[in-house]
């Protein structure tokens, strides 16, 4: 959980007087405060009450809420899912919350640590060459990614738990259905997928890193390598970023960093 | 994958006189070659091949291979699982081995990146008071760790696969069932769980830290806080480690380095 | 280093038709050719060329190229700093340099990882307080942070590398100089300290993270603590950010992520 | 600076009985009384200091008090050092002590984060050749590692700081000086120069990563690269690892895992 206040505090900077500024220390406990205050909500609509909060105090024009929330299953004991014990999941589900002190809001969802890979299914040929240019055409090769992926609400979903399980249900439905001929155009329609299954949506970010797996030269060990054995290489890698917006979206809060 | 050979290597310290030096890169190499020369095997077997290789050849006395695999998940798709669609898993599995030139070999599997939480079900108190001492007894706290635990096989198991999901359940079930008088205590609980699931090993060794949750004192903003609202902290932490050796367990390779 | 081109790339995106796409891997390729062919240019002016470059090819509309270096100085050995071997320095220069097709082109230089703290001079009180600040008022604290700094050039220096050295050197005395009462307003003044050693720049922007140093109360040991024992913590933190433009200064590409 | 005991506690683990737990609790805590208590001591005195305050407690029979230590810099500041501003530097001191109960001591020192790079003056050539081995034979190639060190003492030096200032130095200057054959070769050479520099070390272990740098072939782009342009890389990287012991070295303490 992180929060950004902006407005005016011209006089800490200019001149150290400290007034007007609102500690880092007490936006803390006004987390810890609220999280006692509420019933549990999802980030969302608990990063917008956070936020409505912070711009009811006079010097605050803006408040940045995010939140990063880890999954937690249930363990599995003496054959049923046992009460109060739990082991995490893996994939991060964030929101980040603009509000405004005049009363709008926005509201970003995401999920930031989403591994996928494809075995098969994907290609990548036929593309610009210039002198520099010494890449091979694959006609198959393995395709992995780390989904960071955010989606702008235009309006307010009816569910924000139902609305994210849709969000993400339909990146890894869309990664997994789609033969790919580029990562941009798996992009692309991973992008369209978030706004069909979530209608509320206007506007996906996508940042997709190429995990390159590159095909091992066997060939002086006497060995072929039928898309057997590979390197999962670190660095360099390529990323490849797009943003899928409708065509009726409205504008964006431009002080809002996603 | 990592590999590491010993043996009679003093000239090329000494003197620089590489003549005995088998290269990381052909060790590297090797690992891939081996790979494509075998069906897909277990890690702890597949580092007994690797490590036999290395030591079959002449300066070189002991091989230790370790390899940490992540888990896969196939994806859902269209209402079935996919054929070349994966999202990866929490959750690491380790393998170490260190074979002898002489014809020993030594197995240890492990996990290390296993998050669990009791949200009840965990005390800690009664313990000792010295000058220092200003913690409170807590009759009921959350207690979470991430479990790097590591067990030593004294004989073969019929299936390396089965034998690490037998002991993985052990303790995660054993963390589940256990009311924890301390951290210790829920380690050697689950350190005799991996020994009960796993007849074949003979030594669990576990390292846990206590990820702290402090629960925050709301009384300055006239709140209570029954068990609601924590904060997780990162350091300073505990850490609890601890040994669970079957009285008949035949001693472990010194040399091996877990 | 790294590089990211923008332009028409729809087609890739839409349908998988990659004719227009400049490979991630060319993109490497030409900045190892780029090296070979110059002398060795400040970061700045490498990120210039080699943006050129991009932008020279038909689908490209901006590049940008970032560089992080290192710093290295030799080692001392028998008594003089030796020809050919060296250690790696702490801080890092930065560089971000977004050049478009059309002709213009904006340079940031910057630094990442300056870690300074200063043991008194340094005081904050006399701020808002809300029904949730618990803050205690400081008069002479610890104050330590992570200078994470960009400046914005309105003109090309005579000398990119006296340049840097002359923004560094006025972060670093700025910092020691202001007595502070808050860090915002020594984020100000390290800012105008820019603008003032670097007259071709026209804005800075720095982010302040505040490294908390808090005294240990040592009153449950019978002891006093007149600011000898601190626990430095990790999180969570303040973080303070600012901008400094001078009243001239040209408008900023919108496009140009710093 | 970490701290680890040992000794009977063997009820806790067992039985959940903690009345002999000296919590984690109470050792930070005597951490920050000690610090209090005592002047400004070198990390391996501190670390004695406090082993023997655990040690002193009953059913601890080994306690291991680990320390990292940042350099910090004085800034210059209107021309002279500033009286308390401060920039942190690279490189990290550590010490690691083992305190029996029974009385005796052992006192490791180190390095943990030193960089060193050679631009010339280091070959690898005529190395072994298996059926794996595509490694070319280098005559001039970048040699460069991030020195990892730990050097234990027998008897106690006059002066810690002065023992790791010539530890340090040392290592630099033998890294400078020596003509590389291997890395092997480097490491014996920098091990040796330790005990040369420091009478009162017995052993020294050092663990020295290769940090490969490729050099670029530029020929597809009609390139030369006589040594040029080079590939910094991350992973795969040879490890190599070695101890350097005094003939008449002491046995260590076969708990101290330094």
């Amino acid at each position: 959980m992180s929060t950004a206040l902006s407005g005016d505090f011209a006089a800490t900077y200019l001149t150290g007087d400290n007034t007007g500024v609102l500690t880092t220390d007490a936006q803390k406990n006004a987390v810890y405060a609220l999280a006692r205050q509420q019933a549990p909500l999802p980030a969302e609509e608990f990063g917008q009450r956070l936020g409505r909060h912070f711009v009811s105090a006079a010097p605050v024009q803006r408040a940045r809420v995010r939140a990063e929330q880890h999954g937690w299953r249930r363990l599995d004991a003496a054959g049923a899912p046992h009460p109060h014990s739990f082991e995490r999941q893996s994939g991060t589900r964030i929101a980040s919350v603009m509000v405004q002190a005049g009363g709008g809001s926005e509201v970003v969802a995401g999920t930031g640590d989403l591994v996928l890979l494809k075995s098969s299914g994907s290609e990548f040929k036929d593309f610009l060459r210039d002198e520099y240019t010494t890449l091979a055409p694959a006609s198959d090769r393995i395709l992995a990614t780390v989904v960071d992926a955010r989606w702008r609400f235009a309006v307010t979903p009816p569910d924000w738990d139902a609305s994210f399980a849709a969000a993400t249900g339909a990146l890894r439905e869309a990664f997994a259905l789609t033969y790919s001929r580029s990562l941009q155009q798996t992009l692309y329609v991973m992008g369209e997928a978030v706004l069909a299954a979530c209608p509320e949506a206007c506007e996906v970010r996508l940042s997709l890193p190429n995990k390159h797996h590159f095909l091992v030269d066997l060939s002086p060990f006497g060995l072929d390598n039928p898309g057997t054995v590979f390197h999962a290489a670190d660095r360099p890698y390529g990323l490849i970023e797009g943003t899928v917006l409708r065509p009726d979206a409205p504008p964006g809060d431009p002080d809002h960093d996603w």
